[in-house]
């Protein structure tokens, strides 16, 4: 089964699935158990309780959907919308452009903002809507706070305040899965009525959950919203919350197990600092890239993000063949570019339970990889770079001070 | 997080989630991977192509959801059928309840056959209704192979038979939740149209796979069905199929070497033996539940399961009762009644790997519970009953003679 | 590497190595760590503190050595005693035949005082010699507290009773291998010198650990001892207790945190309600043996071990091919007959974190395997007997109440 | 248990215990079993045979002991040897020290020949002592092959041709901890009469097996060695061998497949392909030393070791202080200067399942922390150098190609 085995570790930068820590691997090693006894509905209650803090809430309801990322977007476009719903979504890059194609197949009629890939969200076109919109004829604004494809990071107070000061009652629905747990969000400040996220992003456990969170505006606008679902109603997670039994079907046992786990190793470093240290990351990932003359697909540093980093390449390079390389050569798993950008870019994942010497030994080969495809970096050149600022910007670890 | 430990193993006898072999396990026990590399895909065909085996088809389609049984059911009604159209589907206990209310929310026109819990599916009925329906109104039938509330399996050979009499061209879908794996089913001789199960039955695995397979005629009327649907869209599957990339979002890493080792298991075993396995386990639990003195839920020995056994106990005594004491004194756990019989049953799941003595294990624990709970059974009785029929039974394990 | 795959659990019942529970294996799941790192130290401090709650000892050392049981007894005599210095030494079945073959290769004059296996010590013999021991020429009486051969739980609050008596300085050396953490052991009040333990014995961990825990008069003891050692030595380990590293050499990580939770699982149950765990499946398979109409090796109620029984097979049945049938028809592991014994008994191991309905899973897959090779035994009847007790005497699990 | 988490990998560069990979974990991670079972003495066997290709024998007789290191020391000296014998040892660093101090201890009359520390083993003072000894007085050579505390190696063929030079019949004992299955060994081309290994070394599992293999020279000289022996006696080893049970005492069936999946690792590589990647482990390492300005503890590049690199910090500068931040703030572990060189020097160990990527994490944090102590080092400066050797030198992994 492991017939591609290398020496030594995977050294995993996609920005999803990302490395598990040992701790959640530890707890999600177990066998099966009957949901139905009451250990398990005890676990759920305090996971549905802890989860709201990633999110940056305390009057959301939290559903924690067997499911993808895109199991998540279609939980909260059909608990909250209706067919032939207006929404606003903003196409710049390759997991917007899902949403919306996910939209348009649900029925909704989907006004798209288009920007270019490496752009964020165009919030002036946004306001140019809402402001002709005195018929409230859009229902929501659906929008990725962070575009894994291309790494850029949209600016959600934003949104929120054009909304506020058009006094739209649009619902605000955020694909937060590359940012939750790792970049700033803060749900109940930024009237965010869905947010989503996927468990093997920032919270870095396997693929299986699709976490959803719903303001009690969302909460409403599902008891009317006439999107056929079952599998993915919330309704359902309604009633069995009532019952105190949580569950309307089985859930993974392993997966809430490590949930938990990784939960608690989110707490005990503290929220805050884990997303100071996807900054950190972030920006040391991006002082390499300066370093090595090359060029970020994100086009303005308000957008930088700071849990991918698209990184372009010189149009005689193929972006594919640095991430095949990667893989080959050095146990390195690196992002492709996706759709409009594949070829052009190659990703950097630098989110979830990760640290700076993991990153710095990412930008050490990557550094070799350019070399080997011919582009004349100084070796070295990168690491250095991101070295001096973190050298000056890394805490001691707080437990072994 | 073990707030709820009792020393020793827990004795798993709920009819899904089941118990995980230790080598599965370990398959499992891993990091992330970056499923967009060679690796992925190259493991993922192995897994297409033998997971075909387990349903007995070679002219199949199967998709790995990453799903439940629930959604596994949502995929087969959305991609095969369109809202309006009629399905008749056979009500016999809790979870071809559910299945029908996914339906009826689906908007399908839901032909109900109903049965007594403890009774299987009413094919007379069927028949009369195959036989008034020229005009093939019937789209679909709508039927599960094993009924997990009630312990009753189904004939499918006859529902396949009665279509062919009637040359009545309706879909064939059929729940193996409970089945597959573990009773005698040949999706390709039957023809069944769409099959599916979910990973923590009798594969042994964690929740999180739902595994549909679709006949050429089911493709074929995807193509037509207009029910909305993207997340369990087949199609979004088969053009990544044909990239050869296979998933249209992110998989779970760990359930797909999981499935990799489970299948192992099942081969080494061999399908047959392993179904053989099942038999003798059901059977040496009915015997003891007649030596308790106590009634099978299932009415007739034609629909007895060899997966779960639902146990009928005398009106003073409560079912749940049962099921709480054997978890709060023994460290077992059995099923509880559902819906229309809870109370009046307790179940005891014998599916997935497990070997004759755990079940003997199981008996002599539900015996003692008996007596907590003031039934005078014979304690020794069950057991001895269920070990006269195994020790003549029982094989000699294949790699150990 | 698993090519004697058998479906479902293998059924552990040899007395020793045992099962390993969850928490512990999922504890031990990790990689390597620098073993001079401050976490390192810090976690063997708890270790060492807590270790000595299992010998019921607050004045002991312990000392937790990288090897199995026979190593911890070379480090109790090497520590202890001088080339040539006299032992009394009790024969009573194999392993207690190994220590004295230990003793005298290790050059000790040994005073070896025999009884049919089946029997324990002799300790009338024992009191003959320390009455006319006025001279003190007996160093040490070497006893090993459970002989796991045969099933014989020896006195030990006698034997220190007769030392006080005659006011007898001779060091007491007990192997308490098969008995710690399992049966009523009681380092300080029963003035035991040198006690150790296996790790996977009781402490249901694997193999790997020696722990051996010295009294102050042990400790001085070994201050004058000659008997050459250094891999074993005691005083390399003091030296680095002092230093607050407290290796000489590297231990094994993952038994360290497998050793922490496998004692956390214990306080957590309680000692004394894991001794009384371990004293009711004993009485439970002594019923059961009674039952069947087989005797038990062990020749008096006195000496009856609640870790392991030896059933004693009729003539005409060999003992080592009950054991052959078990593995390769029930995957059922039981213990061979030793030595003298040798085909005239099998073994039973009932030690550990193992639970009731556990044991009557081997109960009931023994009743099977007599019959297998001739032995008309009733079925059901030895589970029976044994339920019949059990269900009496099983308390609620507190966790669960 | 965890308080000393730190979000992240720990990068393990301590020269022992090392990295273990992903599929010796999964392997590991298992319940007991019966070692009497047929299943482990056929493991074993398979284990006995492909062990000895680490060693480059086909001569010699493994044994596989469950201890550590100091444990494998003894067994080779006390397996050989008699009391009052005369050994030649080398003293060049903390575990050449403590293995003489081992035969002292064990009543050899050691004839010290001592280096400064960063030197190899005088050879030339050895060829005045083999030519001086025609009585043949000298019984042994015992020769660390590695020095792990200052990172030397010993040249051992050199060894082997003086013996031969003067034909002298002294028994070659060598100490391959932290060379064999990384450096260039060849037991039977350089006549090594006992060779050892630990576990937690560059086999990448565990701490818990010291890995002695013997010549037949050694075996024959085992006969008449004199050493008080129990535990660590070859004989009782060779007894079991005989009957084909291959254990004198419990084994740990955990290290026993997690050794089977090391070697299958191993070989899956290429004994000749490890070697070679340590080999350039070394390599880049020494650039980077170099590159920072800092000078190799090794004195000579005819002693640089492949697995483990000591670096003189400069005067002002504490090592200790070195190794306490890179654990503190980097999640990083080197190693502590030992003894003499202790503050001196600290270790970087770059042997076991590793690659190229995470050497140059590991040496970027070393830039910084070297910073972080007042070392003006230019940051990426040394993991440049190494790159701009490891981008010519790194292999395609065989089975991505």
């Amino acid at each position: 089964m492991d017939y591609v085995y290398g020496p030594g570790r995977n050294h995993l930068f996609v920005p999803g699935p990302v490395n598990i820590p040992e701790p959640v691997l530890r707890a999600m090693n177990r066998n099966n158990e009957d949901y139905r006894s009451p250990a398990v509905p005890a676990l759920t209650k305090t996971l549905l309780e802890d989860v709201k803090q990633i999110f940056k809430t305390t009057s959301g309801t939290p559903f924690i959907f067997p499911t993808t990322g895109t199991g998540a977007w279609e939980s909260a476009l059909t608990n909250t919308l209706s067919p032939g719903d207006r929404t606003v979504s903003f196409l710049i890059g390759q997991f917007s452009l899902l949403w919306i194609d996910q939209q348009q197949r649900l029925g909704f009629n989907v006004d798209v903002v288009e920007s270019d890939w490496g752009q964020g969200a165009n919030l002036d076109i946004l306001e140019d809507k809402l402001a002709a919109d005195s018929a409230h004829t859009i229902k929501a604004i659906c929008i990725v706070h962070n575009e894994t494809a291309t790494g850029v990071t949209n600016n959600l107070a934003k949104v929120r305040k054009l909304l506020d000061d058009y006094r739209h009652p649009a619902l605000l629905l955020v694909d937060g899965v590359s940012s939750i747990c790792a970049l700033d969000f803060r749900m109940d400040e930024w009237g965010v009525d869905v947010a989503l996220t996927g468990s093997q992003k920032a919270l870095s456990l396997p693929t299986g959950m699709g976490i959803v969170c719903a303001s009690p505006k969302a909460l409403e606008a599902s008891k009317t919203a006439k999107s056929v679902r079952v599998f993915f109603d919330w309704n359902d997670y309604l009633k069995f919350y009532k019952l105190g039994t949580y569950w309307p079907y089985t859930p993974s046992i392993q997966l809430l197990y490590g949930l938990r786990a990784a939960l608690d190793l989110i707490f005990e470093e503290g929220l805050d600092n884990v997303i100071a240290r996807h900054a950190r990351l972030g920006k040391a990932t991006r002082l390499a890239v300066e370093a090595w003359g090359l060029k970020n697909c994100t086009q303005k540093e308000e957008w930088y993000s700071d849990t991918v980093t698209a990184v372009l390449v010189p149009p005689h390079i193929d972006g594919a063949e640095v991430v095949r390389r990667a893989w080959k050569r050095y146990n390195l798993s690196l992002g492709l570019g996706l759709n409009k950008v594949a070829g052009k870019v190659f990703r950097i994942g630098h989110l979830g339970n990760l640290n700076e010497l993991q990153l710095l030994g990412c930008l050490a080969g990557v550094e070799m990889i350019l070399k080997d495809v011919g582009y004349p970096v100084e070796l070295g050149s990168g690491v250095g770079a991101a070295s001096a600022y973190l050298q000056n910007n890394i805490p001691l670890i707080p437990s072994r001070i």
